[in-house]
């Protein structure tokens, strides 16, 4: 399985051409199948299908179902591993066998997302689903130096061996209050990159993760605060901007959020407290 | 209804702070439902919740409906109107009344993308279902000269409202030979973009798109070669870079794709052929 694939392009330069070997990141659809009951009488059902760079492809199937709230510990799962019914094919489902006392709820998987049944579907909705699948705010004491954001872009893009050759793959990182990278995930899709690290760190029992922070290399979007909440991380930062939907989330989550990160610069959007900063000027 | 909401951030140079107010690209959920039957007794079924930045929601769903192959012509639709039961929520749910004869295939929407009934899920079953959705391969006469794509990233970016003031809001726009913007469109979410701008196409009988570019400001998956070629469109042209699985699509498509455009430079990965360039220098 690699992360990245070869190809000859056309690269112009002006209006001149010449033809170079390059590298893609790849993408293949995954699918993720829930198992249950004997091995001789098996069912199964499908869960989600998603555009992802191959490798990591349990922590990716793990990192999901326990964002999206349908296993909550490691003991939850009984096997986690890839289908290879079509030997020519294998590679893209990967089979999840659940233990027999965990309860899913099918009707909110098959809408692929939270929503509600009426009329009333709107940002607030989708904060108090996540809500209820969660604790409640993340109250964790973390406190960096912001020198510890500012470093943070070179040192996963040092370790990102997709993105150098292609300039086309997401990273997310986890990184503690001096700044130690403890994993990096690389994926073409930002959610697959963290779900991929969330799943590693759900496998090693490491959540709630209330003594770390998490990176991204992108934006971030509502369902990236969503699975950083689901996993009790007290800060995200990212180098893209935040949406509206994400720093409402991120505020009733009482995550801190850096967007911006890059250059020496970073915009704080809840919760400075956990940046050791000199007092505010006056504007 | 605004593309953009005020917030006020924290921003960080060094370890020094200031207080300011800053703008933040709006993200909500939309809900997509069906409508079938009579007015007094009708049916619904929710096919899509997508998180989406306000703003040209009609457009949205018939895009949406049209490039996952549901609706094919503008008279499948008889209403695309927003669902106002709450009107404290309203505006997140929009309704979509079909024609009686139009036949939907409900397993296939479900499951919300291509996908095999059995172990075979791979890059080329993705290809070859959106394959049978469409007339096969575009054929189209289409010429250009490089000047007109190297142009593209500043018109569309000094069109674009919202990315001026958000640093985090995705286009899609779609221009002639001549590098004429016909239409562009804004969303947080870049399939949400293209599809708002195929909606509009649609909405007013341009498809297929056979003498048209669309130029996106992100990056190319696969998904957005699929809306591209369902849209009849023979050329992709973006700021980013796209992946295996796109390159394989764009290939079976026949659409010429044109990577990293910037700087007066772009990569070509498929059909150079429809961009007129000086002849290849060997490397």
């Amino acid at each position: 399985m690699s992360l990245v694939a070869p190809v000859t392009i056309q690269k112009i330069t002006g209006s001149s051409l010449i033809e170079v070997p390059d590298l893609l990141a790849v993408e293949e659809p995954l699918e993720i199948r829930l198992g249950f009951g004997p091995v001789d009488d098996r069912q199964q059902r499908s869960v989600a299908v998603t555009m992802r760079t191959p490798g990591h492809d349990e922590e990716l199937a793990m990192g999901f179902l326990f964002t999206e709230g349908i296993i909550h510990k490691s003991t939850d799962v009984i096997s986690c591993r890839h289908c290879v019914q079509d030997s020519a094919k294998e590679g893209n489902v990967m089979r999840v066998e659940l233990n027999p006392d965990v309860v899913v709820d099918w009707s909110r998987l098959t809408r692929n997302t939270f929503t509600s049944s009426s009329c009333g579907l709107c940002g607030k909705t989708t904060i108090d689903a996540v809500m209820a699948l969660t604790p409640g705010p993340i109250d964790a004491d973390f406190l960096l130096e912001p020198a510890v954001l500012h470093a943070l872009p070179d040192r996963v893009r040092e370790t990102q061996r997709a993105f150098a050759y292609t300039g086309g793959i997401h990273a997310a990182a986890l990184f503690d209050a001096d700044g130690k990278l403890l994993l990096i995930r690389e994926d073409i899709g930002r959610h697959n990159a963290l779900d991929k690290l969330i799943g590693a760190a759900f496998w090693q029992n490491w959540l709630p993760l209330s003594q770390f922070g998490i990176f991204l290399s992108g934006r971030i979007g509502v369902e990236l605060v969503q699975k950083s909440w689901m996993a009790g991380v007290p800060l995200l930062a990212a180098v893209g901007a935040p949406s509206s939907l994400a720093v409402q989330m991120a505020q009733e989550a009482g995550i801190t959020m850096a967007g911006f990160v890059r250059n020496e610069r970073f915009n704080l959007y809840n919760k400075p407290e956990r940046v050791s900063l000199q007092q505010p000027l006056s504007v």
